[in-house]
């Protein structure tokens, strides 16, 4: 692949890893913070820009995942973009109810590292609250 | 690993992949845009908490990586978070000037997706200001 043209043309030239990946940052369109990272296949890319709601391949269950299909959380892409060597993607959504994570939370991202009092690595609570119960939305 | 451990506890448990890497996404602290995604191995993890200035594993180099370190553009880190399973970091940077892209832009994320005439995908720029020029930066 021609440097020049993935980091200085218009061609969009989506680079896919050795597992037919590619990582995609998914954004809120209304706050600008990070909802999730996940993964796009070659399809889950072009249903993405087809349908214009965010779809990835879910590496745990091996399918192709329509996000939302289960929990009603669809997310509607306002904007993506794609990074300089094209090996990534950023999602900017706008959601119903901005209900991003599996465990019920609004991002993925609601721990934060800091350091214990021995000065190693631990977490501390962000965001805590849960916009809905997994345990409801993932058994119907 | 215990998905409640992982998931709901306070512990730091970063999950690296068969590559021993952990993706980061690198955001502004300012404006709170994606400026980059990189991969951290263990080390680069671990200097980048100890230091407090963003470390990767460069995989095109097979090094690691103290970013900033030939560009003088070191990112500062404001605040690192970490996703529900803990495979994937979110850092939150603070920047003299914020140049993050080794092309000399702002954020790598500096095209964005969009249909041409015929329905393809295409890019459009979406910055294309140089802040700094890559041939004088990373040839001293």
């Amino acid at each position: 692949m021609d440097k020049k043209e993935l980091e200085d043309s218009l061609k969009f030239l989506p680079r896919f890893d050795a597992q037919g990946l590619i990582p995609c940052i998914t954004t809120s369109a209304r706050s600008g913070k990070v909802l999730m990272l996940a993964y796009m296949n070659e399809e889950a890319l072009k249903k993405s820009l087809e349908t214009g709601e965010a779809h990835y391949w879910s590496r745990s269950r091996g399918e192709l995942w329509h996000k939302g299909a289960s929990s009603g959380h669809v997310q509607r892409i306002i904007e993506m973009r794609v990074d300089c060597d094209q090996d990534c993607v950023w999602i900017s959504v706008d959601m119903d109810e901005e209900a991003s994570c599996h465990t019920g939370r609004r991002s993925c991202f609601y721990r934060k590292v800091v350091k214990n009092e021995g000065g190693s690595p631990a977490l501390e609570w962000v965001d805590e609250d849960l916009l809905f119960d997994p345990e409801t939305v993932y058994k119907k």
